[in-house]
């Protein structure tokens, strides 16, 4: 890649985040970024058709406050612990700037979301990668007195594998001097969130997004939620960097999303019964499927090669996720489907470990 | 302000932006953050409501690649010379980062938009703050040789004041070592764009929004215009901090803004003639109103000092913006708004100045 003198010294140096492939074409079967097989709910349609008829010319709440609200009820909380952001991309990038920024000593799982490290480039962050155990577990004994913090995806990706809460609760309270950041991305899916130890531990920050359980990728709305006074240092930094970052439609969406919980219930379940198909109809193909908390399953074959079964998937029009890291280079990231997109993943893998 | 042991250094030293007040209210005459008074195309609202009927369970294009052929389109440009992100204020603060971070030497104007002060403390960088002449413009002949580059607004903010292209290009010719960013918010009410001179100038970035001329503050989306070369850094930065900033319902009512030009015309060509009534008006009432190509206007009044009429404003519900900033401390801002609201605010005005 090119270089210009008129780049800061920073931005040379930055290695930026590679997401998963956003095919152009349609028809294709996509089983590569997590994405939920359920529309959104229909209240949460209604409520962004209002807000386009409302008013656009405006600027929306800087603050978000009606959103926050609506969470802080959601989760027993209250307000000044929850702060929102555009995709919880922003908000981890927010609270690796709060939090870690300039710091030596974080402890990241190797094998975890691969922006974790993009953001300790971005931030001048020493991070001390902690090596998953044999079954690609996370150890909670590993993550002790983390002088720079710690961060935990959980359920971890691209793993799928969970921690109880009782585990996180142990990583919290052995790292006490600094925040132990927990992604939640995917904990509708079958984990317990750590929402309930907020109260006790003033180092725990969550952070959760609206684009996996809430079926909301195309919206952009994530967040974090911790102690009032963690809470407000990410204010300040989000202040200092774009005012008004969730728009007015975004807004009256995700408020929506948290209001309809019928409809949040009944897909997350579908998506957990989808799963345990899709793990089923694998072990029955010869794939040790690693147990799966998330929307999605890790998985590797007896015999044929992980790339090589990405790349046959491809060429038939269905796509999975294979990562290069050593490790984890023969397993595949299924994303959970529509059983119909489940069905035709089955079929063309028959065809091709023959 | 409480502090935590938890915010890193960087995050316990920063001094956020205020916004300017989004009151709760309705039914107040809202002058104060320059919004334009009137509604979006209805076109644009046609491509949002669609788009909410699409897959928004799937993430957006990462690269918004539609949107930035539709802008490069727009301009004569090619999609590598565009660059767009949630609201300029995250483009400015992208360009900060790219091009300014870690430098000594930045030079700005002592007055204009006070986001700027706020990105250099963020991303360290030391601004020489170049005051403005006695008529409050800025004067390019005080912008030479900065090793650090430059930041204007042009026109510029809170005076309203517009430098001619002729002037723009002096400067950015004189700074060929730097970035000259141009910060085109309200070019389109009476400005002429530096766009044309992109092909001439590899250190020319121009950033504009479409929060006031297309009426979408609400909907948060801004863009960068320069040379590929400059496009490339900001992109490498935006991917170490943020894969999906431009959600799917923004995408498509910023495509179709570009795609209105008769509406868009219509519009501004109307705010122009709103703003000249409305200069005119405050004239007779002994105000010293600047000349203006932007969408408010600013201005003092003979014997009134400006924070006593905010005030009283205020009180009948009006809310212009007032700053306290030496030089500037009695003058108003005072968004251009539709006829009703300004004949509210001149029939307010008469009550007060007696």
């Amino acid at each position: 890649m090119f270089m210009s003198i008129y780049w800061s010294e920073k931005a040379r140096l930055l290695q930026p985040y590679t997401p998963g492939e956003q095919p152009k074409f349609t028809n294709l079967v996509k089983l590569n970024t997590n994405e939920n097989p359920f529309e959104p709910s229909p209240r949460v349609m209604e409520a962004m058709h209002d807000a386009i008829d409302g008013d656009l010319r405006l600027y929306p709440d800087p603050e978000a406050n009606r959103l926050k609200q609506t969470i802080a009820d959601y989760y027993h909380l209250s307000s000044s612990q929850v702060f929102v952001g555009n995709g919880s991309d922003e908000v981890l990038a927010m609270a690796f700037a709060t939090f870690f920024q300039g710091k030596n000593n974080l402890l990241l799982p190797e094998i975890s979301y691969s922006f974790y490290p993009v953001y300790c480039q971005l931030y001048d962050v020493q991070a001390q990668l902690i090596p998953l155990d044999n079954d690609l577990a996370i150890n909670p004994e590993d993550y002790q007195h983390a002088q720079g913090g710690v961060v935990i995806a959980n359920p971890n990706a691209p793993t799928g594998r969970l921690l109880s809460l009782e585990q996180i609760e142990q990583i919290v309270l052995a790292n006490l001097e600094g925040v132990v950041l927990v992604d939640e991305a995917y904990i509708d899916f079958g984990g317990q969130s750590a929402v309930k130890l907020i109260a006790r531990y003033p180092n725990l920050l969550i952070i959760q997004t609206l684009s996996k359980s809430r079926s909301l990728a195309g919206l952009r709305v994530g967040l974090a939620l911790g102690q009032s006074e963690l809470i407000a240092g990410m204010e300040k930094v989000k202040n200092s960097f774009n005012s008004y970052p969730l728009d007015r439609v975004a807004q009256a969406g995700a408020i929506a999303a948290f209001n309809d919980e019928a409809y949040f219930r009944q897909t997350c379940k579908q998506v957990v019964e989808n799963r345990q198909w899709l793990a089923e109809q694998l072990e029955a193909l010869d794939f040790n499927v690693l147990p799966s908390a998330a929307n999605f399953v890790f998985a590797s074959h007896a015999r044929y090669a992980a790339e090589l079964i990405y790349q046959r998937l491809h060429q038939l029009g269905i796509i999975v996720r294979h990562f290069k890291q050593l490790r984890i280079n023969n397993y595949l990231r299924i994303s959970v489907g529509t059983m119909k997109q489940q069905q035709q993943l089955i079929a063309a893998l028959k065809t091709i470990l023959i």
